[in-house]
């Protein structure tokens, strides 16, 4: 077994894998280098077809489901669970060639891998592209892999539209239409395991020069949106004690919300205002409302808790309201699959760095189905989203060989 | 001649004066019982229409000129420059009644009292409906005034552009063909003298419980637009230390300024961050940029000027760049038009405040031109440009008689 898992990594193709990624990085290709390419619009779906016709070659039976997730399965030897791998396909507008895509396109060199080293598995090795994982086009984000745990969401997804009003279920008949002929992966026994290979879009593996990340689990997050009222006044004739400036207050809660989310959560605090919308925003008149949006992240479920608390008594002591835009707790990864991870950096001689994921991944919600963890390769001066995003060749390579070892490994454990 | 005077303020009609407020009013009439009057809209021109047609009825002659500007004078008795007296019919999208309409018609009003009590002047008395003085169709505001002034800037002023891609120029020569016949007052003479009756657009009247103030100036005025550069990256990935927050850099910045406007210029101190563009505004990405706007106001030159100097200082330590918008110094009004106005007031026995106008107004220009000086009745709550925008009769009509009064004793001065 352990030579097989070496010797399905030795078999990765460099070449193969990386002019893999360019082919892909051209179904919605922008002139600046980086890509667009919406969840379920014409370009995805053409990319997708892409997919489905690379998973026959490789041998692979190809399935979907009610939210378009696609799954390219290698048969096995044994009738068993499959071990998952993958991520999504779909981009931000202004994304770049390598985010959601590499880890599907890393799982498919391993099926090639595979193949050409003549390595059969007792167990299903089953690609997946979930749908819609960015939430561009429709909100909430990684509704493919959310509805894939809990199948009863896609009611209520199915009503999202695109900003052109477009709904999910209209675009899911759009998909369903493209693709007349493929058979729906009904509900089964859940995965043995899934692992999801990803650039780390953060710049801790670089600053560590480290090329491999092995992921113990995702950081909890909340999002709220604050809203500060004042009252409109002339900037000019208005005194400064007979004010209520909508945007002194936010900027006063702004500062006591960073100071409590710091002393919370010491190091490992991530807090960030990234929204804000200012009511009138004229330069001569004071503010009458003003809204921002809170990021806090932390790993620490109890310090999201108090978090969560003090943010409610600072809220309530300056008579302000908030909404609750999405919240999520921290998610530990599965230790057994964690350790499969942490070996196949081991037996490739390869440094790795224990770490949490700071952003949100398909395996957030897959964790929920089956044993899950991810694996990350560094991100070039931690920048995604944009067409900047790079990592460099060797580390593309070296992750989708520790991902053939791992999976090879996985694939043959026992039920 | 001061019989004159009190008789003229004695013939103001309070009914006719609120009638003609209600009637102008129906000219861009919003349901919450607000006026949209852009400037030189047709909405603006039928307005036009009725000053002129009033005009008119009362013996007026008029004229208008290169800025659209209508000057409606009232014959003399000998050749001498007029005594000049108005302010504004455009208004704000979502204005009031009063905020400049006032000091128009309460002008008409003093012509029919003068007419009424057979009171012949020595100076003409000169109405002036000045154009686009709100700045909200095209900018700059004050147009009209400040061409009237130095009529070299209506050339830059007729490429601006309003929304719809208008020109000035273009809505300039629609004002001509709606009032063909209209003859065009030609450079003369400075004026004897200009007083602006107006709304105060703020609460110290009110706040003293006093229903005239007698203008001595106009604060001065800085505006800035402040852009903060940092670098856009994903909130839940990057270590705080790592960030270059535009938002965090901004707000900090935004509290030097406040600090030292205040150590600055005390009570007198005005300063407003009103508007804010935050880039990329999204709820989990970094600030990359955010440009915010500084609205500082003072009466004393010395404080704007070293507002100026610790502004710079403090952008270059923080390496910020910023653009000056608009600067305009302090105004000191003339102290024997003043005089007139505090006169007025006491001949009437009404109680008056000494005050610095906190708004911008016509008379900020014509005090170039001539010696001016303003009137001011109370705005109740301080509010203005809101449709919620009001004043007591009892000081709409006492602000008139004040006008009269003091148009009576100007327009009666010798050379």
């Amino acid at each position: 077994m352990s030579s097989d898992a070496l010797k399905a990594a030795s078999y990765i193709d460099a070449s193969r894998l990386l002019e893999s990624i360019e082919t892909l990085a051209c179904f919605g290709a922008r002139d600046d280098g980086g890509v667009d390419r919406p969840a379920l619009s014409p370009i995805d779906i053409d990319a997708r077809r892409f997919l489905v016709n690379r998973a026959v070659e490789l041998g692979c039976t190809v399935r979907t489901d009610a939210c378009a997730n696609l799954f390219f399965r290698r048969p096995s030897v044994e009738d068993l669970p499959p071990v998952m791998t993958g991520s999504h396909v779909d981009t931000q507008p202004t994304g770049g060639k390598l985010d959601g895509c590499y880890g599907v396109l890393a799982a498919f060199e391993c099926v090639a891998a595979l193949n050409d080293a003549g390595i059969r598995t007792r167990r299903p090795l089953e690609v997946v592209a979930w749908t819609n994982e960015e939430g561009t086009r429709f909100q909430p984000g990684a509704m493919g892999s959310s509805a894939f745990v809990d199948p009863a969401l896609i009611e209520r997804y199915g009503q999202a539209k695109d900003s052109d009003g477009i709904s999910l279920d209209s675009a899911l008949a759009a998909h369903r239409e493209a693709f007349p002929s493929l058979e729906t992966r009904v509900a089964e026994t859940a995965a043995h395991a899934f692992i999801e290979l990803h650039i780390e879009q953060g710049p801790l593996l670089e600053l560590a020069n480290v090329p491999l990340g092995v992921v113990k689990g995702i950081q909890g997050v909340r999002w709220y949106a604050v809203r500060c009222r004042g009252v409109a006044a002339h900037a000019g004739t208005t005194p400064m004690h007979a004010r209520h400036d909508a945007m002194t207050l936010a900027v006063c809660i702004r500062a006591e919300i960073a100071a409590f989310a710091y002393q919370l959560g010491g190091n490992d605090t991530r807090i960030t205002f990234g929204r804000w919308s200012v009511l009138p925003n004229s330069i001569n008149t004071i503010a009458s409302e003003v809204t921002f949006t809170i990021d806090f992240r932390h790993p620490n479920p109890s310090v999201l808790h108090s978090f969560d608390t003090q943010l409610a008594n600072c809220l309530a002591r300056h008579a302000v309201t908030s909404e609750a835009l999405f919240i999520h707790p921290p998610v530990d990864f599965a230790p057994a699959v964690i350790q499969r991870v942490a070996d196949a950096c081991d037996a490739l001689d390869a440094p790795s760095l224990s770490i949490t994921s700071g952003a949100f991944h398909d395996a957030m919600y897959l964790a929920k189905h089956c044993p899950s963890a991810m694996l990350f390769v560094p991100s070039r001066g931690g920048i995604s989203h944009n067409p900047l995003e790079a990592t460099d060749d060797d580390h593309l390579v070296l992750g989708a060989r520790a991902l053939a070892h791992c999976l090879v490994h996985l694939c043959n454990e026992a039920p």
